[in-house]
């Protein structure tokens, strides 16, 4: 990955947006993520998947959370000490099909000091999951841990 | 997957409770799993995990996600056309380690039968992941949409 500019606690302010890369669903990792952890047939196989409530190759929902992770990752969400999460709010408003071309906007939508630990803070972020028809697949609002500038130990 | 008994929204109460099998959270797939959907130190690689607010390798917390569907899936929930969410909360209080034997029990905490589709409803399920010493490291509460029995069509 590049180096590219790292934004910590001092840097963000609530508005602020990022866009990330982009991930391209491909239907043999769909079917190899479903093996592995979500062994559903609507995951799995066309003709099973046309029968269902899904109506065609639908994504595991945890595929494509794992996908937003990696853009988001990978320069999409470029935090000082990187991403991590203490939790949040999933959803998927529209399945994820083969070939479907996949960004994250993010937005930041609160930041909160931490009053225990004051080289730090929480943000919170909401990050929306296109495909290329614009429609929005996955929606995603974390809490995240973001270090101060001046407290680089 | 052997045919075990399959629970549709009749069969469905407020409290209900079940348990999964076990999942083994391997370092090897652990760092594969990081490398391609959460490539951050702390996630790949041991040293470097060490020195980060981990203190030692941590899972990523999709992986830990992904494996709690998994466990779902295989009759850790065992609803009727499977398990289809259309979101919901997730929390990781604790980090997942190599060598980590995890499970997740789960409990209805809503039904709601739907309006527009009486051969349906949405199911509210709480499910919390242990590890083997008792510790939560996953928590996810998800709408799931299960069918009636006397409507199969």
């Amino acid at each position: 990955m590049k180096e590219a500019e790292q934004f910590y606690l001092d840097d963000l302010h609530v508005g602020q947006r990022f866009t990330s890369g982009s991930y391209v669903m491909e239907a043999a990792r769909m079917k190899e993520f479903a093996a592995e952890f979500d062994p559903q047939p609507f995951h799995l196989d066309e003709a099973a998947a046309e029968a269902s409530v899904f109506k065609g190759l639908a994504a595991s929902g945890w595929h494509t959370a794992a996908a937003a992770m990696r853009l988001l990752v990978t320069g999409g969400l470029p935090f000082a000490n990187g991403i991590v999460g203490f939790g949040g709010e999933i959803a998927w408003p529209k399945p994820t099909r083969p070939g479907d071309t996949l960004h994250v906007e993010s937005e930041i939508v609160e930041i909160t000091p931490s009053r225990s630990k004051p080289h730090q803070g929480i943000v919170t972020v909401r990050g929306t999951m296109f495909n290329q028809d614009g429609e929005v697949v996955y929606l995603l609002t974390a809490k995240l841990l973001v270090p101060k500038r001046m407290s680089q130990k």
